[in-house]
């Protein structure tokens, strides 16, 4: 029952992956588990400093190789600094995308494989998975007024439509064939019901 | 006679690299061929940014894998923004530290293998590797007494004599393992008849 477990949340922009965040912090913290929230890019010193590198400038800034390398980077100091520690002292981790956004953002384009992306995560860190991910869906038009609300417009966020339908097909193909670690949640509905619906994706593992 | 080259000077702190890439590049210049002047980390816009996270901060600020994958990160924007477009205009390029230090620094230690140092290079840059890469040797006492004479105390500058010494061996072992690409260059000597000798090694594509 106290095992630690590593928990990610992926979808596209907009689909409400930090609200469900803090809310299931909120709610696991109330069973008692002590839980460390993170994101990517960034979650540990260097890794934010990459971030930094990977957000500004212009969308040809990096080119898709190095950027995938830039990510795999962040992502190894972000699983030796923060998450292997917390997960070490029995912590749950909560983390607002994780490899799986590589292989939808990066691996799904600009002649990079889904293997190749697996490759740097195996060199980087050690290929380690969330026990459970959980993929947010919304229908395109409720995506699309999320975003107009938030004014989104780094190099990640500003992405023609058919690019982000293209990713949420690349993601739910992903959740299909990995059926035992992924749920899908339909996040159009309110906040309160989506944090039941991930609280219900975990029950086998809450006190 | 007039293919683009690729050159590389390779070897330890100290042992005059960036004064024989100036020396060289004048002496190819003389001969009105093109050249342009690089060096790694570094030689482009993001790479100069990524040399930065690099060099900076403490000795313990990235792990080996973080910094094996940013130098990859480095390379690859490099090779694609400022190598690849030299040589196809038909320049020559003289780049102070190649694949070959990554090889030998991040390569010889940390948990990680030769092999994987080339599979990110392969990933990043498609394996681009040098026309002739010039190792730069001196003796234990010179590289001492150079590297005192510069006061060099940055991330990668400061490590102890038996690292240096392992870092030497590495090199010689690359070096030896391809003769056709590599040089053994003896740098004790004054810098003008260092410069001989690797224009020696040039000269059968020397106009």
């Amino acid at each position: 029952m106290n095992r630690a477990r590593f928990i990610t949340l992926e979808g596209g922009e907009g689909v409400g992956k930090s609200t469900q965040i803090r809310a299931l912090a909120a709610a696991l913290a109330a069973r008692s588990i002590e839980v460390v929230t993170t994101r990517e890019p960034g979650g540990s010193a260097g890794a934010e400093a990459i971030r930094t590198l990977l957000m500004e400038g212009n969308d040809d800034r990096w080119d898709a190789r190095s950027e995938a390398l830039l990510f795999a980077a962040a992502r190894a100091d972000h699983v030796a600094r923060t998450i292997r520690p917390a997960l070490a002292r029995g912590a749950w981790v909560l983390c607002d995308r994780f490899v799986d956004s590589s292989r939808a953002y990066q691996g799904g384009g600009g002649g990079i494989t889904d293997a190749e992306v697996l490759a740097l995560h195996r060199f980087g860190s050690e290929a380690l998975l969330p026990d459970r991910t959980f993929l947010l869906t919304v229908s395109a038009a409720e995506a699309a007024r999320r975003l107009a609300a938030r004014g989104d417009s780094d190099r990640m966020g500003n992405k023609p439509a058919d690019y982000q339908a293209r990713l949420a097909a690349r993601f739910l193909e992903m959740a299909a064939a990995e059926p035992m670690r992924w749920r899908v949640v339909e996040a159009d509905a309110p906040a309160p019901d989506v944090t039941a619906a991930i609280l219900a994706g975990l029950a086998e593992w809450l006190p």
